[in-house]
């Protein structure tokens, strides 16, 4: 399902839109992004979790099922890491024809600190099969989608589970997890796209076969074409933003900056390698600039802030910023066309007036 | 500027839905709106402030200015209440044709509880003028409306200023405001739509003209054409809204629910007077049932919540609800048209399959 720009928005965009909410452009200053401006994409309805009544159970084809309460998981051995977490369709509505989802422009992320237990230690606690392939992970969050009643269910193949780093948080930014944010847990999975970060946490099924449940089968899959199988989205690309300089019109958003020296600032991330420089051009992309980059975080999947000072003179431009990664993937120019939208790591362009 | 619906929303619009957030509809499950459920307009950028320089100065038509500093506020006797807000331009989206704003559905609503200094105890020790008549509260963010540039300023007669209740909050739900919410100081209006309620608040200026600002004199006013002056948007008019029953539908938020007694609740508020009757549709508006009203809070300014055992049949139906206030004003079937869209108080409509 695709729609022209042309046409508008329709009123189930709007009506996601109004739901799942980006992070303004502005809240790139903070090096971790105050709660309220995260990203939020919650596919059904954010669920009231009784943490008194809730548990932890990894089962399936494990030798030591475990089940665990709240307190129990708060007791257990702590690990806090911070990492930058965007969503897999970030860009979608700047693909054109629009794929016809959450409808995000550009700021479809945020940085948080979360804390919780590992993932692997839980696992080797359970101890899975020989025969083990999969391990699925479990949402309280139930609803309908192409059709498929289901809850929120995701999988990672066991190694991905064991070695990505992965934790199981009970807070974020230094308080327990507000409940839109996955009250009482939820996956971590660092330098991944958001989906893979189950929220509302409550099952981790260990299986013998590849798990083929809609989110994983179906959803999140990068297609050329409705009629290609595609391959699974996985790990964020190399993207950077800009806070965008000067003064904003309420309505259009057009940015206004005073003529002479601007401070450009923004950050930089990618879930493959680490970001290794950013570029800026103020000509709409036609020539660019080395900005100088900090390295605020030792986590490897937290952003890097970046810096340019930019000779503002008058008249109409078009600031561009971009991010290249140790393995030497640049940000394009242009989006890629896919089915669902994903991946749409295209540099971002600010128009601004100087006067 | 107007739109039809069949021309979608537009760039601008989603721009704007991209950035401030309305309360997904489940949040009425929680008497006090979580940060980051709670709506959210910002008219230009959000502003890093440094709580070290900044200051509250307290000036013009008075006769002993008074500056304070954030740790002088909160060495000063504290108020806290609970209010609930909405933005004045909450509906604005289903009205036909379509403002050209902020395109909110009917979600732009939240509840919080605030902790400050009364704002008339600081005007009085201020002592305003014999000849003072309103009071204009100066915000730090800055931008462009309507070719207009200006930093976001409200103004209050010195009587609403002092009999109103307001609140100069630097606490939200507990916790120092976060920056999208106004740090380090806003002002509360309880009753009040949200545009009252001026974030990153520095300048408090007592006048003895009327304020002729954008803010007040040209926006913020309902008006039936441009041509006419219209009237000044003040308080919230009496609303209820309803936590959607069942499973929703990813894309289109439908929902679907299984048959037999479904418990509907909700919550209900008026910035006039209490909220004292609501009422439960499952036909579209045609028949009305009385649904029991609870009492969370003494504040008069904090909604009320509501519940309603619903006899759910197999089929299709559409369930309304709608509050009364003490004075008798019950909210509309359908919206009222205005110039800026504000203050539509049309009750709510939740499409059901039941299964």
């Amino acid at each position: 399902m695709v729609a022209s720009a042309e046409h508008g928005i329709s009123r189930e965009e709007l009506r996601l839109a109004a739901r799942n909410h980006a992070m303004p452009l502005e809240g790139l200053r903070w090096p971790i992004t105050p709660v309220g401006l995260h990203y939020l994409l919650v596919h059904y309805d954010v669920p009231l979790v009784d943490p008194e009544g809730w548990r932890l159970d990894v089962s399936g084809a494990v030798e030591r099922p475990v089940s665990l309460t709240l307190d129990e998981l708060r007791e257990r051995p702590v690990v806090e890491l911070t990492v930058t977490m965007e969503c897999a369709g970030n860009g979608r509505a700047l693909i054109e024809p629009r794929p016809l989802s959450q409808p995000w422009l550009m700021e479809a992320v945020g940085a948080a600190t979360w804390r919780g237990v590992p993932l692997a230690s839980l696992l080797d606690e359970a101890a899975p099969a020989v025969s083990a392939v999969e391990v699925v992970f479990s949402a309280l969050d139930r609803g309908i989608e192409a059709g498929v009643e289901q809850r929120y269910e995701r999988s990672l193949s066991l190694a991905e589970a064991r070695e990505s780093g992965a934790v199981l948080a009970y807070d974020m930014n230094g308080d327990p997890l507000p409940p839109q944010h996955g009250f009482p847990l939820r996956l971590v999975v660092p330098g991944w796209y958001g989906m893979t970060n189950v929220k509302w946490l409550t099952g981790i099924t260990v299986t013998t076969e590849p798990f083929g449940g809609y989110q994983n089968a179906t959803s999140y899959r990068y297609r050329r074409s409705e009629a290609e199988p595609g391959r699974t989205v996985t790990h964020m690309r190399p993207r950077s933003l800009m806070v965008p300089p000067g003064i904003p019109d309420f309505f259009t958003r057009a940015r206004t900056v005073e003529i002479g020296p601007v401070g450009l600032e923004g950050r930089a991330w990618s879930g493959l390698e680490p970001v290794v420089r950013v570029e800026v051009s103020a000509d709409g992309g036609t020539t660019w600039a080395d900005a100088e980059l900090t390295h605020d975080f030792d986590d490897p999947f937290a952003w890097r802030g970046w810096s340019y000072r930019w000779q503002a003179a008058r008249g109409d431009h078009v600031l561009c910023c971009r991010a290249t990664d140790a393995a030497g993937e640049t940000q394009p120019l242009e989006p890629e066309w896919n089915v669902g939208g994903y991946e749409n790591n295209a540099v971002q362009r600010v128009d601004v007036h100087v006067r």
